[in-house]
């Protein structure tokens, strides 16, 4: 297999996040670039659910992923299977990226023959909540051996995504999870998130959620 | 059940964390008091793997619990259920805790009843792996769930740790983790770590683990 591109992203010098979040989010709106900015925990599916989504998707839309990681290519590695573009982003340490960043990763990337650009945020529940990437939509993955409580401890992350994957509906039966209580719990924090029960390793669910995710982008690069 | 008692911590304004961490261990430590810092991503059992070892441990020794979280006190109330001492502290949207609010918290919980205090960072594999609370020993939970590359991914805290407990053995049928491979990502981090299998759930290696706790704890405290 090829190497994988690996930049190294450097910290911000801006202050103002929201602006320049703003200002990223019109420039790809005008260039007819849709950005999904995917968050979670460490090890919820992020990679293996996008991989699923890609499969479905790639026909029909031009993709490009940035793996944001502290460390390591494994992910861009896995991404790259499917045919995608796909570069790894290094985020020497921090632990979220902002808009900046996002923008030296876009530009990594190269954006002139894509349509979706995918950001894998970071596996963090807490920081990426807290900076706007520019994404045209923020989507995360709730993954069942987590446990259904996780959206009264990280409201944040809960209520400022547009859908939430909840992911490994395949091993519901070893676990304790209600998932009319999680959903329950999801809406209490954010009334109009459209919530998708996926398993990214038996393919459930990644239908309707790609379908979701391809309306979406269609909307947005009119 | 009687109320929970939460603790609002404020931010520091203490600049250098290592020194305010250096002052409160030895602090600590002539109180005879031993700190534990336990820490995992969300949902990797940090508070049921903590109530199986309470259970095992309470006779033995004098504990008090600090459980941090962005928000809500379910954790907390789990705790008291044990019968041990508990607190909530609440970190107002912050992902980590430092030194001085790791002091904050122990004034909160009143140590001069305690020779274990722990305390449950937030869960968050990133930050917290950066900042010195004070704690006599760091341990982590890696869940099966998770995957057995995380080692690679979130190298800091993996290094930073004096225990691994590896959790949620009693899933590993329905996961592909390697557990060999895993232990061998987590030594080519941090070759001196003490690795334990666990399950919370069944209650599977919570006795190895807690007598190396226990030992510590009267290393420490003499």
């Amino acid at each position: 297999m090829d190497e994988v591109k690996i930049i190294e992203i450097k910290q911000s010098v801006f202050k103002n996040n929201d602006e320049q979040a703003a200002e990223l989010r019109k420039e790809l709106k005008d260039k007819g670039v849709f950005l999904l900015n995917l968050m979670s925990s460490p090890g919820a599916g992020k990679t293996t659910a996008l991989k699923a989504t890609i499969n479905l998707l790639k026909d029909k839309l031009k993709i490009g992923v940035m793996e944001a990681d502290i460390d390591s290519d494994v992910d861009a590695k896995k991404i790259a299977e499917t045919g995608v573009k796909s570069i790894q982003l290094h985020t020497g340490g921090m632990c979220h990226l902002d808009a900046e960043m996002t923008r030296q990763g876009l530009s990594g990337l190269n954006t002139d023959d894509v349509e979706l650009a995918v950001l894998e945020n970071v596996g963090n529940l807490v920081c990426p909540a807290e900076f706007d990437t520019g994404a045209s939509k923020n989507v995360m993955i709730l993954s069942v051996p987590e446990g259904d409580d996780k959206p009264l401890k990280y409201p944040l992350m809960f209520s400022i995504c547009d859908a939430v994957l909840i992911n490994k509906t395949d091993v519901l039966p070893y676990f304790d999870f209600d998932v009319e209580k999680c959903k329950q719990y999801i809406y209490s924090r954010n009334p109009k998130a459209e919530i998708f029960l996926i398993s990214a390793k038996n393919g459930d669910g990644i239908k309707e959620w790609s379908e979701w995710l391809y309306n979406e982008v269609q909307k947005w690069i009119g």
